[in-house]
Order: C-alpha cells, then structure tokens, then sequence
C-alpha cells in the first residue's frame, strides 16, 4: 500500500486554514493529526479520539527521545503531536494532516523531513486584517496581537514547500490545491528513489 | 498575468506518452512546443505552426548563443526547440509541454532550471515489451532497438522532478496526475520567492 503524507499545514489567523482543512476531510484519504496531552481528559471526552491522554513523565520522556513531532505547553499542561501515533496513520495510507504553527512546523521538518510543508495565507496582510476586524468576533487587543503574530510567522513562509492563498470565497480552490500537492508529491522522483531499479525489476 | 510552466515530457516507446499529452493539449492552458528545422517546407506546412522554418546560418548561431534548449539532427538538418519561442508562450500564461529523449531534456534543465522534469513509464519493463510486441507495428529488430534504448532512458528517472506511470488504462490518470503537478508546481514556494515582501507590501 502507499503510504500516506504527513501535511503541516499553517497560516495566520483570518488564513481560514480550519475551513480548508475541514473540506479535505470530507474525504476518507485525510485524516486529522489527535494530539497527545497531559490534561486531564473532560467530561465526554475519549482517548484516542479528542487526545491522547499521557502522563506528564511520558511526555517528556518523549520529548527526550524525539518522540513528540512538535510540542508546546499551556496551562502548565503539555500539547504535541506523537510520532508513533502519526506514523501509524501514514502506514494505513491515509494523509495525515496537522494543522500546527510556524515553531511547530520547524520541528515536524527536523524530525520527519519528508513532511509537505504548506502556509495558507490570506490574499495579503490588508485583507487580512478587513477580514479579522470584520468578523468583529476578537477584542482591538485581541486583534493586534494576532497581527503582530503574523509579522513574525509569515516570513518563515520560505522554509515551507508550497504557499496557497485563500482567495475571498476559495475555500473549495484551496482544497484543490492542497490535494493537487498531495497528488503531486505522490509523484515525485525524491519519493521514488528506487523508481529504475523497480522499473527493470517488478 | 502567470507566468505558464515549462514541461518537459520523456518516456520510452510504449509509455503513452503522444495519447496523454494529447489529453493535456484539449484545454487553451497546454501548448505543444513548435520545434525549428533547417529543413524545406513541404507542401502544406506553415512557418509557425508545424515547424519554425530557418537557415542552418541562424540554427548554428542560436546554438553557440544558448537560444537553443534543445536539439538534434537527422538526415543532414537541424532540429530543435528555440528559447525565445518557448518563453514568448510562457509569457502568454500557457503551459508549453516538449516532447523530448532525455538528453534534451537534461539540457532544457541546464538551460531552463525552472522547468518541469516528468518521466512517464509503463508499469515495468516487462508491461512495456508486451505492449510494444503487442501494436504488432514494428519489425522486432526495431522493438529490440527501443527496448535496448530503454534501459539507458529509464536510470535517469533520478535526475527528473517527476514519475508517472501509465498502468493500462490510465491515460486520464496520468493527465491529472500530470495537471495536478502543474498546479502544484504553481504553488511552490521556490516560485514564490518574494512570497511575504508581497503579503506585506500589496
């Protein structure tokens, strides 16, 4: 079977990277990333399903081994990706996708290079912040700090593979865009290295 | 206006590739490469539009100066593709697909990196040998022939961006697998070099 990609994919906020990631999985191919925490599990919630629920001593000794993709920690609680967990996914040939900062980007990069790395970005800063301050859902404060945010997250864009704009009303041509990459990547020669050699052979 | 893709199409005999390229060029966005000949017009042919009619004085010169991506000669003339008519397409947002042996496309490469490296291969070489026996078109010291040119072709699969493989059947696949690499390739951030002084700044 052909194993799936793992898809990092980031933007800032106004990116709509939520909706476009929702349109892929509609599809069975795609598949989210279940993150693994050290908080404890709330009502209603199931491990394995919402999170990984670990114990804190797990986690590090994750971290430790370079178990953990990415992490990041909130509430003196710890959040991340597991390898395991996400290597498991890719090897049932389903894609999987984590929807995850810059910082965290970097770190699935280091750790698994043959992630895609893609940004989502809105058609510009301007229309960035029409389309936060038009939600009108986030405080002045709020907003700010998100834009302040951005300053600092998309010039890392040049570390990522591919950058697609979210267009007013592209959602579904994000979606194809994204899937075309998938598509793409599936195809490309650094993913066959032994292309010659199966071509004679099979 | 977007700039169109330089895409460069190789595979060996029997890999389809005249049938899919076919299939790329039934939309406005494909355009075939028009080659230039040192050879006369026959009766019929349009300067333009079957061949690039010119002197063997100004195909040598075009040589020495780099204007010619790639050529070849047969039977005392000239063959190639020019840059300028190359890029004037390219400029007019179409995608130009050359049809080219893998020499040529490695020079393509040299001349033009940013063009698209793709390789269709039939399943395996032994898929390839049924089918070319199975046309029944050539005599079998042709067959063997192509076969023999096969196995020099095919290792340098590793220096092409892409693989696609037409299994029996599959030539609508491989033009999507082929338009889902165009818009990838649209999307990656090595063509997109100023992608956030352009966030910021537009």
């Amino acid at each position: 079977m052909k194993r799936g990609l793992m898809i990092v994919v980031s933007g800032p906020a106004g990116s709509g990277k939520g909706t476009v990631n929702g349109k892929l999985l509609e599809s069975d191919e795609y598949v989210y990333s279940v993150s693994a925490t050290t908080r404890a599990p709330r009502p209603g919630e199931i491990n394995g399903i919402n999170y990984h629920f670990i114990t804190k001593e797990d986690f590090k000794g994750r971290i430790d081994r370079g178990e953990m993709l990415e992490y990041t920690t909130y509430c003196d609680n710890y959040y991340g990706t597991p390898l395991k967990e996400a290597l498991a996914v890719l090897e049932s040939g389903r894609n999987l996708i984590l929807e995850i900062e810059v910082e965290g980007a970097m770190n699935v990069k280091k750790l698994y290079p043959e992630a895609v790395l893609i940004m989502l970005l809105p058609p510009s800063f301007a229309v960035q912040e029409a389309r936060l301050r038009g939600r009108g859902t986030e405080t002045e404060d709020v907003i700010l700090k998100r834009l302040e945010r951005t300053r600092e997250e998309v010039p890392l864009v040049d570390q990522y593979d591919y950058v697609v704009y979210n267009r007013d009303g592209g959602v579904e041509i994000c979606a194809d865009d994204i899937r075309s990459i998938v598509r793409a990547e599936q195809c490309s020669v650094r993913r066959h290295k032994e292309a010659s050699k199966e071509y004679f052979n099979s």
